[in-house]
Order: C-alpha cells, then sequence, then structure tokens
C-alpha cells in the first residue's frame, strides 16, 4: 500500500496513536487503512465413498489438485461462498454437511475452511479455474500432487475418520508451505 | 474507495474481465482492490458458573454489555485474537475450549466467533476499551443491554446449553440489527 484509498495523497507506516500494531495511516485525511485475514471457504464433496478434487488451472500451484474452495465474498456465509466455489470449479451442486476443519494460516494471513458435503446427484464438470476434475477413491488420493497444505491436512484427517463414521471439527495451524 | 492504494489514481467500480462481481478497479495499473470479510473472534469467559462482560467505552454501542472480542488480526489465529481481546478489554488470562458459536452477519460483510472459555485465576478489570467488566451468574444476564445480536445469541446458547452440560457448535447467520 502506497496511497491513500480515501483521499489519494501517499501514507505513512507506523503506529497509530492509542493502537499497538503498524498501520497505513494518513496523515492528509486521517484515514487508518486496516488489514485483516481473508476466509478461503471450500468443500470435501463426496459421492459414492469418492471425493471429488480440480486440478488448478491459475496459479499458484497450477496443474496440482485441490478440494475445491476460494476466498469468502462480502455480502455471503461460509456455507454459501463453500457451495458457490464447488459450483463455480467443480460445476457441481452439493448439500453442505457440517464444519470439517478450520486451517489458520497465519503466514499468509488467511484461514481455510472446509466443509463436509455431498454431490446432490453426481454430476460435475470442469469449471473455469480448472484444469480437470475427478472423483477418487480415498485409496487413490493424489497424495503427491495437492496443492496446498490445508488441502492435504483436511483430506489425511477424510481418509482417516472415514474408518471410525466420526467426523469432528478439526481446528489447527498450518506454518508450513507445500515442498516442490 | 477512491483511488488506487497501489499507484494513486482515482478508480472505478466495475466487473472486470473475466469476473462476475464489481470491484474497484485501477485503469491505470491494472491493480484490482478486493474487498473480503473481516472476522471478529471473541470469548464467553467463565468463573464459577459466572460469566464476564465488558460495557462498551466505544462506539458503535457505547456504554452496552458485549462479550470480549474484536476483529482478528494478521499474522494471528482466531484463538490468538480471541485472548487477545479478552486480555484487552477484561484485563483476563483465559484457556479457551472449543469454538461454540459461528455466526455470519452478510449485512456488514463480518463473521463472529466466539470460544468458550475459562478465567486462569478469576482476575480481571477494566481494559482501554471497556467502562466496566462484571462477572454475571446467568440469571443476571443484562439482556436489554447487550451490545449486538451475536452476543445475545451466543448467551442465549450458552444459558440454554449449560443446563444440558453439552455445548456443540453452533453455525448460524444473523440478518437484524440491535434495536433501541
Ligand atoms: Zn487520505
Ligand atoms: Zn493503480
Amino acid at each position: 500500500m502506497n496511497y491513500c484509498s480515501h483521499c489519494g495523497n501517499p501514507v505513512t507506516h507506523r503506529i497509530p496513536e492509542g493502537d499497538n500494531r503498524h498501520r497505513y495511516v494518513c496523515d492528509h485525511c486521517n484515514s487508518i487503512h486496516y488489514e485483516n485475514p481473508r476466509i478461503v471457504a471450500g468443500t470435501v464433496p463426496v459421492w459414492n465413498g469418492q471425493v471429488l478434487l480440480c486440478r488448478r488451472a491459475i496459479e499458484p500451484r497450477h496443474g496440482y489438485w485441490t478440494l475445491p474452495a476460494g476466498f469468502m465474498e462480502n455480502t455471503e456465509t461460509t456455507v454459501e461462498a463453500a457451495i458457490r466455489e464447488t459450483r463455480e470449479e467443480a460445476l457441481a451442486e452439493v448439500e453442505v454437511d457440517g464444519l470439517y476443519t478450520m486451517l489458520h494460516v497465519p503466514h499468509i494471513d488467511q484461514v481455510h475452511m472446509f466443509f463436509r458435503a455431498r454431490l446432490k446427484d453426481g454430476t460435475f464438470g470442469v469449471g473455469e479455474e480448472s484444469l480437470d476434475a475427478q472423483l477418487f477413491p480415498l485409496a487413490d488420493i493424489p497424495w503427491q500432487e495437492l496443492a496446498f497444505p490445508t488441502i492435504r491436512e483436511t483430506l489425511e484427517r477424510f481418509v482417516r475418520d472415514t474408518e471410525t463414521g466420526e467426523f469432528p471439527l478439526h481446528i489447527g495451524d498450518i506454518r508450513y508451505r507445500m515442498g516442490k
């Protein structure tokens, strides 16, 4: 951030009076420009014991497999965002069950939330931001080609929990990036 | 938003190519300025069966009672944000139990999350953004003087769930503002 989005003058990066964190501050119009973490919402879409993954057509991690997920937009709920992303990336309609993982990714200022979901009728396709979409039996998940740590963590838990049939909410922190 | 925070030129509000939502777009440097919902994180701090509330010293809802809560900051987790807000507003150290309510407030682009928590040693005080802090027996919660709908919803559930001793996660939507 270089300029004040309100008045167009240059901003400075300093601790405002009465605060204890650095902010982008405009000394012309006195605006303080706060920056806050963003929510990524997605689903674990299941059909006949298989999970629907998409192969990313965009950076970062072009060509890698992901659960359908993306940034939550203003005016929607996390559940609506998860359903919308599943529709956009996998052309699939889902019924959402509970919140399954909430994973903080503090080094990139994101919170990833995945909801368990069932395909309504088994149909899906390849959305604009995907190269491919495919149902994977749990034994065939492409572990070496997953896009992000939060995808891996969510799928690892899903495979384990499927054995017991219990899917408790897991809240955790991810503090690493994917290797090559 | 009037000006591009990257280059300082005026922005326009339109649907960028390949998108389906209005964004603030800079036609000079081609930046797209996305806006996303913010997370408010807080606790339901309990001590000897009583719940700790703070009376707000700031707008909005100056003078009304709230659970300690505030905007999650970059580089922290929701749990860390909830603990920090409890420290800042009620000068109280807490042990956090599970996530208890996640309430979407789409008309103000917020997601409110409350964690159940226990005061570590029963001590607390009045933080800079509070006029007062007080432990309330559940029978004496000031229902008519609560600051926000998400506080009311969380406390109503907490009172009901205390009767059964089960505190399942509740995910819901709040689509109204407090009356006078
Ligand atoms: Zn300004
Ligand atoms: Zn620009």
